[in-house]
């Protein structure tokens, strides 16, 4: 059976979607780790590219938050683009400029809703560099 | 109604986002701007976050393949990581080597069925960095 992803952008999935975005920036913010380690699937299929690591699996991701000295750098979001399709799946994108820096960071998230709730499967942060 | 997101790596559906993963490596290194354009999704909800460009819609990412002079760097892929969620959606993650560079790459992008088939909704391309 094939669901309808052409209902892009359905009203109450961008709301949730849009509101866990903003959960984990104030998680982030707050050094929330345990907070921070939930919003990520459960799983060994789970993955996230940060600025200076590539972390494989629940496990890695949990470990990197617990032992991440004072947390992730202060920062304040910039433009952000949400899309959701479906009732289940949405993609969280959004510039970030950091206190640390003068480059440009980008955070994307690939949103999915299980039985325990609206999880991140995928994630990639990074610094935009100077060639292409 | 909710789709059946507990469908984790369904076969046939692993099969398809593997085959237009590679489809669209096979289209990069070949310089095929009209197939890697139309692999991303034709709406202006469409996001590509590069190595060292920002993109929001397809009009931009096409563009940016149009002048793209001699298109990406030779790269190698590395450890590659494909996952599906019911039968429409998938992420399909991978780290590279450029030719023209010691850093490792990443990159990530987010594949949804549409009527017209496999889409990339949003992408994100980047170098690992220093510091995380």
């Amino acid at each position: 059976m094939t669901v309808d992803t052409t209902i892009v952008n359905d009203p109450d999935t961008l709301a949730e979607v849009t509101a866990m975005f903003r959960r984990y920036e104030q998680a982030l913010m707050a050094n929330d780790t345990a907070a921070l380690t939930a919003m990520f699937w459960a799983s060994p299929h789970t993955l996230r590219y940060g600025v200076g690591e590539i972390l494989y699996g629940h496990a890695e991701i949990a470990a990197f938050r617990a032992n991440r000295a004072g947390g992730a750098p202060r920062r304040v979001l910039g433009k952000t683009s949400i899309t959701t399709f479906g009732r289940d799946f949405g993609v969280a994108n959004t510039e970030f400029q950091r206190a640390n820096t003068d480059r440009l960071g980008r955070q994307s998230q690939t949103w999915v809703r299980f039985p325990e709730g609206w999880r991140i499967v995928s994630a990639h942060v990074s610094l935009l560099g100077e060639t292409s």
